[in-house]
């Protein structure tokens, strides 16, 4: 069986040759031999306020290039551990988000049958739908940690019901999630209202505010997350927004006052040795993210920090 | 009857205030006394490539604030002469283009029978379908006269039938245009096939190629204008894609090898005193237009110019 | 009596629409029935380094969209509690610093005697004057509250008495600020000699360096402020610099290791219900905060928990 | 007699050293051996709409090190000609353009007094009356050859009487510049009104427009120079606005339609031979001029053929 | 054989996909049926002012998926005459340009041998001296045709003999290139001296001047090109430091004046049906191209005429 | 004997005259009377990803006008301790790293010789080489005191041994570094394999990863490297990219969740008063910085700072 790893960064140099995620191979995601499948979702369409991220899953792409094989902190090869391709774009239709959470979903669904992982990246976070959506016609309702300036759970913006805004409530509704063993974290900012505090407690997720996440310590953190997925099918969604418009200024809906990255970097580390079953990076806007494109390199840091959760979790 | 006109420049430098087009007042488009109203469509859902036009009203309302009443080479007070306001932005829904169209046509067709012009600035091109609905519920089907690097006559973008490639297609099929009045002009770059240099005359548009519109004069491109249009209905649409790159590097789907700006506001200065019913400048994206804006600065100096096509109507 | 808020956000996107601040209603700031007015202050003649804040108005109002009316961690509907509108911009002469002060002290006056609290948005520094002149010829020497890199007291700059590094000295001279009601914090980077630091402590202000600043709890800054303002009548002013540059970078006098967003904010909302009559956010350059405006975005959020301390104070 | 020429750049790269002047020996202006004194005036107090030339200088100085002495079209060896130095700043007082104006003027007499021809770079427009003045105490009043997109005639700007729009309005008032003999090219824009195109001539000034430049031949253009300037003392001013805004971004009132570069640079080239005594390159505002800085090129590339006109009149 | 095309547009956006040039199949340029190859060369050690080229590649390709087959004003259907691939980057190494141009030499040599046409996309300059140590031990000394700002044949720079500057005296001594069957045009701006003028002349090339340039319609070119290189093998080669710096702000040494894209298209253009052996399109520097990378856009409109230009010659 | 200080602050706008560090007089570094020596060594040929550095010395001299002598936390006027300099450029030779650790070397021993401390601004830090060389031609092996995000004691890259991530290998190799007396701090991000984070100790470098340096005090940290030192001759150096990307975006290769400036300024005050021999900032890359340039607003107060450790030990 093949093992997948990056191109060799000691024959040429690492912004050499066609850019995939971490210079992986570009192969069939279904391909036998693949433990993890990044895959590009370049849809913006649900954005409520600044698009861009459409160009996304690119800029993930060439930001990756210098990420390199071993994880120091948590000692661990990722991909020796982990055999990883980039699986290129998944289909989506510019300007209709209900058609693409569907060939989001239908695209998924074989891979996560092959026992592949996927790590998409964003695209804004409509496209957690149609993911949950896939994962849920194999598992069942799926757990999700969040990691998010906002909870995503509005019912709909000028009448469109699947907005960026909208896709964890459209998955409660959908039975694709399990709210009981969910948990939302980094939430801050102003809001319509004090229900819109309620509303996604009302639907089941335990929500940890993002001054209350300032507070803990990662594992604590992990601890409050472990204790919440216990032991079924769970996903990591982390949305940029949620790190400090410093860091991450190419985002749709910039929120002040978020995370930093060793913060982020932190929490999701401490998650290290969950068995995920999917992963994204949602909300990369690269025009807003001239000329050193800072929230790229942070969104390929997170997702390398995912893959070493996984790997992690593999080793044992 | 009030005559509506710029804040004057005298008492307070230009670029103070709530941003208005030109610093002109803003009232409700249907009020009494309007000859124009400039409406922002801020919408971008239809996009097939850099999105970021939902901002272009606003960044052309900034660039607006260094034009002056006085037209020295039309020799035409602009503001003296119209009563021109600013109505703020039209309602549009993002992520649903053929509900915007709806909307658009809806908003725009109370001001239309009130007597008043609009002047829309864009959004992407799809709004111009909403437009056109409108002046053809009020006059019956318009000419259009059209410059843009591209004919806007595809049939779908991935099964999306409302799309900013698609609106004169729809608009004929509507019959709320008048292909045999209108004439397009701009066309240029590689195609899919040599059917798409066909389809917009078997849709029956005149068609003047970038490369034939560069070796016509002013005067010479006026006079197929009038001959073509007749004394029919007609509105104006621009797309600030027909210029180059350079000076419009902030559009969706930059073409290289376009007008020069002076090329293109001769253009649409040799058409002083053509009544048209309905004005658009679309197609400008902020984002990709930083720091100096330049692509907003041609935007507002053409909506201007169109503003002095009509002074010059009005004042014979 | 009217109440003014916000312009409905489910009703159309929040970058539809003519800018005003927090799509508020654009009205007469002295008209019956408004709590609070947002001015701007587009003046930056009296920069010593780099220029921009004249367009410091526009690029706040902008980014000030994305503000909601609710207040999750004060528990305050800000925009329920108070009623607010864009005032638009204040008289400003560009070229002429003491003569601006002059124009914004006559502005401002009427607005403090109808009891409207003016919420001003700089422009540079030296605007502040204007304020003070104003509230003192209603209620005599104000305290100010002053989050600041700098403490603004030098004596002139190249002979220019008018500038934005004096306004403190001139405001102490004019008897128009009480400094002994007065506390100044955040200041910090290198000076010219030894007596600059004293200069202001001189003048009677009491200053807590950015260094000590960053020793204290918000709840120990906020009882050291209330300690020294006691119960009469004081404003509060944040120079955008006070923050760190990568937060700040579109200001005129950056300086290296400021406060982050996330303790800025802290200590804003440790003065909730302080009943202050004036506010003031300065010093953002747009021309130097591109692409994200993430300068804009800080100082919206700095205005909105002005705003929230207030409504906090009415509230009760 | 010391020759000054630029650094030897077989020996370091271009991009070496500390930035001055095409690479000159930075050097009093009044010493001994000088032909020509290049000498930055970094003001932009009396700027009407965008600021930043105050960083003028320097970003003409980092662009013009990639000149190089010889001059193919001329034919002449420009620094071989001509011993050209950088003089560094000239005297300004920000926030104070009367005061500057004066400090220009006492600090450029005695320069040509000593028979050294000056090369300012702006800063904005307004400095342009020290020159004069200066000049006018030397040698009487000067013929102006001035190529611009404005007249900068007008009286006053909000009561401000020193302003970038004024200066020539002034220099007539004192009597420094000699309009019966001076040549305005370029205007062009819209205007406040009608009396606005006569102005200038009122003043006594020739006026070329815009429209009208551009169907002259460089020759014709120098033709018309030469005649109205006779053999009476010159100077050159060049307002980077009069280049196409695609061409001079990062300039403070920029206007659509200029020049193109190559027009701009033959008709400074047809001048070749005319002994002036003054040069300016003005009104380069780098903020807006990210991240190219092609308007600090066009304005160094300028300055670069100024200095050859002057070496083609040394050399007969 | 396979027939290698772009992707399909009507199934994805044009921006989904890990990007390859056109959209183009990434395979090997030996593999059977392959007509052209589009390879990078991310190399900038050789640069002597302004460094990035490195990512030139990465820019173009992401440029590129704008490019259509059909080419309205040639009548061809590129990609349905053509077989074309991206084959990825050739070896490089950082730092060392000697060795670099052996690596290009030695890998290029093997795809002439195969019969497949190079479309290089540098890069800096000096990668051309590599395309013709391969394209000469293949077929001997080739004809170049060269639009470039600057005749690049330098003797050394600081020593170094491999540099930007350098390839085409490097390329003459030995022997790769025939000087008596090349043209170079397009060279303009100042020079160290009279002697540079002459020096490619001296060497045996033909030398069309910026100027001269200006002044020949596209088929006078193509005339003088035809005459020159006669019937033996040759390629062009385009520095995009030809074109004017508005259109070409991201390149490496920019010149001001130079030529306007619809020029330089139409030079191109009116080679068509020349067969040339190989191709280049270099000094796209992309971090100085931010925001809308039009450098880069004009780059793959460039490498989209030289695949018609062959296209037309295969049709035939 | 002469004391060299900055131009004074009163007379000028800082943003008045060619750039020089802190405004300090441009004199030869080996004059009488000078302390420090600030040099710049621009050069980037070394850089393994985002070049640009060639640009770092204009940048930083460009940022430092903003710098006054007086420091209050250590309080202590810097420049009224030290006699400093601008020594302009050292020597390089674009395209050759070996040749300019020669350059570079051979420049600073005689400065070394006549007591003069340089304090150089890079350039990528393949630099390092040379300076190192030069002071153990003086003193004999040196200490090195190093706060990066990169040990950069690789072996080669790509066959290349002088490169930007190789010096200190090459200094060990060599004798000039001592590497029992050296302390790196704040190496993070991924590796190649686990051999990487052995490679600096095997070579005898004391390491302190970028995670152990978060939890030292600054103190704490100042007591290790004082323990490590000794009383031996040392050298500080300091790469920008130990900063986060949001305060250090233009760098070569940037690396997520590093320190923040308020954490690096305070590990570098905490060594006031050790008396080293040579300082330098590096990998500051401007292109990647705009347009406020905070990384080299960052890389001026690090070199003040490092002024200042200097004036301290001097003072006593």
């Amino acid at each position: 069986m093949p093992h997948y790893r990056p191109a060799d960064a000691s024959a040429a140099p690492r912004y050499a040759g066609v850019r995939t995620f971490a210079r992986l191979p570009h192969v069939e995601p279904t391909s036998a031999g693949v433990d993890v499948a990044v895959l590009g979702a370049p849809f913006d369409t649900a954005t409520s306020f600044r698009p861009g991220a459409r160009f996304g899953p690119e800029a993930i792409r060439s930001a990756s290039t210098l990420l390199r094989p071993y994880h120091p902190v948590l000692d661990v090869d990722v991909f020796e551990t982990l055999s990883v391709i980039d699986g290129g774009d998944l289909p989506v239709t510019p300007g209709n988000a209900p058609r693409t959470a569907e060939q989001l979903a239908a695209s998924l669904e074989p891979l996560l049958r092959a026992g592949v992982v996927p790590l998409v990246l964003g695209g804004d976070h409509s496209i957690v739908l149609g993911e949950l959506r896939a994962q849920a016609a194999v598992r069942g309702p799926v757990a999700v940690v969040l990691l998010d300036a906002h909870a995503d759970v509005w019912d709909q913006y000028y009448g469109e019901r699947y907005f960026h805004g909208t896709p964890f409530r459209r998955a409660v509704e959908e039975r694709v999630v399990d709210p009981s063993r969910s948990l939302m974290a980094g939430m801050r900012g102003p809001l319509y209202s004090r229900r819109d505090l309620e509303a996604p407690r009302e639907l089941g997720f335990e929500v940890i505010s993002g001054e209350e996440l300032l507070q803990l310590s990662p594992d604590e953190y992990a601890a409050r997350v472990r204790a919440r997925v216990g032991d079924g099918p769970a996903v990591l969604s982390f949305d940029v927004d949620v790190l400090d418009p410093a860091f991450a200024p190419g985002t749709g809906t910039p929120e002040v006052a978020g995370l930093l990255p060793r913060d982020a970097i932190s929490f999701v580390r401490a998650l290290a040795g969950m068995p995920f079953y999917g992963f994204d990076v949602v909300e990369v806007s690269p025009p807003y993210d001239a000329p050193a494109q800072v929230t790229a390199l942070h969104a390929a840091a997170i997702a390398y920090e995912m893959l070493a959760v996984l790997a992690v979790a593999r080793q044992r």
